[in-house]
């Protein structure tokens, strides 16, 4: 099996540890988002904070600010997803920031020479920040260590890696339903290993001081020694899933079925498939998230993901605020200002 | 045959009538605009009174007002047409709405479960209004039944069943030029039976009060019972044009051409087109109009279509106007309140 | 080989001489900006002035201004170019307009006729500023004929005519790093025949009086005649560079190559490339520019290009100034008047 990370230490990229250092300013703001890991409970307590001041009367409604006015954000999709860059302009034009979506197909970028001459060129055009979302763990790492001192970087999720933002609006989700996040247990199902978004999440949930992280699925969907990140494996979801207060289910990548890892949709479904059944073993007011789209008969139950636990389509809702949140803090606007306008 | 209606029913679509009702909320403020019927004459006259009051000193101009400053307008198109979207988005722009372009291409939603998912996540990102275009008949009233009460369907086209937004342009425009519409006799010309335009053209000049309303075309292209609809049938064009007012040529669909129901384009032209001799039969001052875009030597000469009596190219212009009027009736902000800025 | 100018004359344009004047409002105001031809040098001068008040107190900034509020910029791309397209884009943005981008494949303008249907439907839509980019030389002109009074047409590239915003951006870069024109000696190095950059340098650099303009390359890549032009041709790289303020390094258009005019990018590159033993032939403090995207190793080396002598990535920069300031002036609106609000 071909590594996304070989392929990006092939065009070039080190390939060493990435310094969570590099998300801040030497005055220690944040600067660029790239992953969770060596952020401070503080932070992400002001991001949650931040979101939640732009968040309506009612969660339908959020609060156009001019914070990021006369500020460009540029879409630099190299993978397409049409809901997720949807979130970012939508947070960055409810900021009055000017947005582009550029569509780079990866073909037009195999020489990360050629990559960065891209980017040098765009960056150029006043461009405050690149929001990047790459099939290539570390892309928007790279990305962050070529770019002009004047440019952000936020990542919306880089091959098998991170894709912090998504983890923040689970955390808002969740902090809005639950509260204190001590008393929780929290549980990810599904195909851990190769999941950019539950690497995030973990290090979000540790970070706010989660009482229990479980971890359920198959052994081979499970990173080795998975227990040094923080989590309790389950290989049984019955068992994984007692008591808890939330549960996270991940998409299931139907590419991983071609290659073999995998059983069949019906057999993923079987034996680890969140139905109502399942459901009754968790706390009894737990909530249901997942991070879109699912797939309905695979990982989760229709009569779960539109049952009254579910709490899917919030979590689109609170994407658009907290994006709105990482966006004003990496500017350096006070929120304040802005919303006295 | 396959009738769009069958593929809307097998996708999960009811059927049935769709109840006009559905259009406004409980209090009978206009929610949706789905289709003409429905809409009372006063309704009707508000948006053409409100379209008037957009248009500049001239033509050439419109104001920009800050009427749905905040507002998110999503132009959801599953059938493209970069004139007709564009179109909505300088409405929507002149409103100074957020406007996001999403296009859906009709395979991905086969079923209408997906489609469900994919606009419960969109309208989740606090969308305020979705702009439909559909190649299905119906898929504007299924939509608007499933979104969520803060939420506005505009319907763009919908298969043949309806597009009021050009419907109503129609009626500015002939309003315009001719003012008291109880005089006037209007002939309706070509492929009427497919047409979702002459469907709710024929809808608003009714209830507009049009003095005769006409339709000429090949009977086979008339739909049966076309009396009920409160329009005159004619099958020779030179007879039906005989002093009228106004002169609404279709777009000949040539998809038509190939599945045998229609002449050749020049055969149509001999026996429908209208060109200058036949303009003559109509009143002196008669005004010709086309939805666009028109097919010049098909159903219309081009003499004609650039001739003085055209006002193809004023119905463009005031479609801006018209789209505006009816988004800001939708949102319900008052035009002066938003002028007053 | 197909001239690109015969393929116009057969879509039924005027291949005649191409009157400069038509630029002009009837009062000597700028309507157009087609080619670089016909400007007067305090014209060109009142451009750079205003794009310099554009550029903020350091080269990533730039102001936000209102000047084109209520005004719609509609991006014709007839030739795909994601960059050049941006920086409209940009720019329009930054004068806070409304922008729609409409991509028209050529093919489904072959016809004069249905090219010149979507012109004047889109500009129907209160379109305020066209900007063309089309593959056949006199496509912005033939526009600018047919386009409505209101209607302003920005050249943003036709054939190998002109591109004169890349003229103009380029006098900006040279004025602010070497002022007086009037003592520098330029060079233009590569395809000069069939570069629309080329021919709108050379008009521009001869408006503002430059003391020497060489072009350098092989005689099958300079127009016959060339000196008429105003410049001096050397067919040696080394001795053309030899005390040179500026050097404009050219794009060279891969597909050239293929038809046999050229030899390969190797060969060109011994024989054309810039690198840094020839740049040491210029004058010390000699800068090097290029209008992007660079071929590197073909037309110059990637030592040169990423050099502390490069300016080509403020070239991109100053182009949104510059592009800002042509829309202002033709708008007609005083740019004092909006950076006082």
């Amino acid at each position: 099996m071909t590594e996304p990370e070989t392929a990006a230490t092939a065009a070039g990229r080190p390939s060493g540890p990435m310094p969570p250092s590099m998300q801040f300013t030497p005055e220690g703001r944040l600067r660029h988002l790239l992953t969770i890991e060596g952020l401070s409970p503080e932070l992400v307590t002001e991001i949650l904070d931040t979101a939640e001041s732009f968040v309506g009367m009612n969660a339908q409604t959020v609060k156009k600010v001019p914070l990021l006015r006369g500020k460009t954000v540029m879409n630099l999709f190299f993978e397409a997803s049409t809901r997720t860059r949807t979130t970012f302009e939508l947070a960055a034009k409810r900021l009055s920031a000017d947005v582009l979506n550029i569509n780079i197909s990866t073909s037009s970028t195999v020489k990360g020479e050629s990559l960065l001459d891209t980017l040098r060129n765009l960056q150029a055009m006043y461009v405050d920040m690149f929001v990047v979302r790459h099939a290539d763990s570390g892309a928007a790492h790279f990305i962050a260590r070529h770019v002009a001192p004047h440019v952000s970087v936020l990542n919306a999720g880089d091959g098998r890696h991170a894709h912090p933002t998504q983890a923040l609006l689970d955390m808002f989700t969740i902090r809005r339903h639950k509260g204190d996040f001590s008393r929780l247990k929290v549980a990810i199902v599904g195909d851990i290993l190769h999941s950019r978004v539950a690497r995030s999440q973990i290090q979000a949930l540790n970070l706010l001081g989660t009482g229990e992280v479980r971890v359920i699925g198959p052994k081979t969907l499970l990173p080795a020694h998975v227990e040094d990140l923080g989590v309790r494996p389950f290989h049984d979801i019955r068992t994984g899933l007692k008591d808890v207060d939330v549960i996270i289910m991940l998409r299931l990548q139907r590419e991983r079925m071609d290659s073999g890892l995998l059983p069949s949709e019906h057999e993923f479904f079987q034996l680890w498939g969140l139905n109502e059944e399942r459901l009754a073993l968790a706390a009894p007011d737990a909530i249901v998230m997942h991070p879109g789209p699912a797939n309905r008969g695979v990982e989760i139950d229709s009569r779960v993901a539109d049952g009254p636990r579910s709490v899917i389509l919030e979590q689109v809702t609170y994407g658009i605020a907290v994006r709105m949140a990482v966006m004003s803090l990496i500017v350096g606007a006070s929120v304040n200002q802005g919303a006295a306008q």
